[in-house]
């Protein structure tokens, strides 16, 4: 039995060891040679379109895909019979704390208004209004994580991840996902309760996939429930947010400001309003794209499809991926 | 008994009444009235060294300052008689959250590269190298906490207010302090080990007070110790940052970066090379001046002030301010 896994990062192949399994490093962005095309598990991390569709034609003897990235999609539209004869696990987990995070770092950048320094750094010019005595928490500004109201929308592995460093800055978090109840101690609710919960938000961290169900998820009414000096922080997936109707909002002063690691369109184009409108951080979806301790997921689920046992983070069963 | 209440920050008076005390409002930036210049305690913040100057010449039955400051400077250069008949208190604790989040901030935003994004975002372009797949941890960069090794000089409770957020996030934390020993759980050695601990620093961050023991403190030699990745975090006092040395090794790339919270002069000069050097953050004194929860530090220190009990946060006796 082969085991195909990428060069696209560094992985630490012995830790990978001792099963029945013969391992093979391969290139990501060149179609799978020839004398491993016969593989029965191919690992994937950035695999370019052409080798993904190419494998997906060409490797008949292929049972098991385990992606590094956080989500499906790059397989998924890759055309693999996904469906019945190859099993799909993904790096679910492995992203949480580097994406945990860079969010924490957006947040902070907000509240602490470091982009606006930067603006006047560059302009060799003290901002002094950003220093010296300043009002302990004004209400009616996003400045500090202390008290603050941090709601996460899309609460999973990451948010659970994100949640212990806000609270132990003094915020306080609550989630939204599809079903509700304590996770982690926080309460979550469905999105039916958006309406009471916006309201009360000083900054809203989403954290949804990308799917047609979440597309434009927030979008123009519900940004006009946020308080005019609430952030809104975008770790997720682009297509959540109706691009559109949050530069409005940031151009009205409806809202206190964006930052956003993902976007509709990446990389963000020219022509995109983003780039200029006030109070926006644009962040090169460099949230994650860093997997880390991939070798425990990979040997883990390698043990577990050579025992024939359901695999962790298997895209169609929920209820694997919280194994 | 008179106390005398500044008007420049927001207090609960309420919560400082009880006692066998009056409490009248003054102007910091104004000469104490004539009707309250019998006062007998003075709680001090943001007040003009005028204002200073002209209660310690006429406030004849002053005999307790409460300042709500972190440090003594201001009130001690305006010539009171802290040496026999004036009690000076600091308002040391209530800017441990603030300079603590603001210190976790400037670490982020430069593990993360906030400015350098800031900077394409300014241009209209898309830092594409910041952003996508990324080697994870590489030891020669600062590109996270996690497994990052924090060295913090100057231990005291900001450090230990800071120290957890660090370890939440991955962080390896030691402290240097003139007085070694394990605090809050830290390895704090003294600093005739710094050329032993400097070499093993992702990040040093500075939190030492203004005097003239810690003049330079960080000067060319032991700059040259820390690895050519290293950033330097400043939110202690400018004077401890030798800063022609710290352009010198910015410049010369001996270092990774300094995000600066404080400077030997303030507001920096427009001539300082600090402004452009590469990898520098500006940042204009803005991680505390919001004391928090002061009230209940004025109440504790009146009523020990009103039996007779030793002060917290007394400047000349360091056992009182561990109370």
């Amino acid at each position: 039995m082969k085991l195909l896994y990428p060069t696209s990062l560094k992985l630490d192949v012995s830790s990978l060891e001792g099963f029945s399994v013969s391992l093979h490093p391969y290139d990501v962005k060149q179609p799978i040679p020839d004398d491993l095309i016969d593989a029965d598990i191919l690992v994937t991390w950035t695999n370019s379109p052409t080798n993904l569709q190419d494998a997906a034609a060409r490797m008949k003897n292929l049972r098991w895909i385990q992606s590094l990235a956080a989500g499906p999609n790059d397989v998924l539209s890759a055309g693999f019979d996904t469906e019945n004869r190859v099993a799909l696990t993904t790096g679910s987990g492995l992203h949480d704390h580097t994406v945990a995070e860079h969010a924490l770092g957006l947040l902070l950048n907000a509240a602490r208004r470091f982009y606006e320094m930067r603006d006047y750094q560059l302009q060799g010019k003290w901002p002094g209004h950003l220093g010296g005595p300043q009002p302990d928490r004004p209400s009616d500004r996003f400045t500090t994580l202390r008290d603050a109201r941090v709601l996460i929308w899309g609460f999973g592995n990451i948010a659970k991840s994100l949640t212990p460093h806000l609270r132990g800055l003094g915020a306080t978090v609550r989630g939204v996902a599809r079903s509700p109840g304590i996770r982690d101690g926080v309460e979550v609710v469905a999105e039916e309760k958006l309406p009471e919960l916006l309201p009360q938000t000083d900054a809203l961290v989403m954290i949804l996939p990308g799917s047609e169900s979440t597309r434009h998820a927030l979008h123009a009414e519900r940004l006009a429930l946020l308080p005019n000096h609430a952030w809104v922080v975008n770790v997720g997936r682009g297509t959540s947010v109706d691009e559109d109707a949050l530069v409005e909002a940031l151009e009205k002063g409806e809202i206190g400001g964006a930052a956003l690691d993902v976007f509709e369109t990446e990389p963000l184009p020219e022509d995109s309003k983003l780039w200029k409108a006030p109070n926006v951080i644009v962040s090169p979806h460099a949230a994650g794209g860093r997997p880390q301790d991939a070798e425990a997921l990979i040997a883990y689920n390698l043990r577990r499809f050579l025992a024939g046992q359901p695999l962790k983070n298997h895209h169609r069963t929920e209820s694997s991926s919280r194994l």
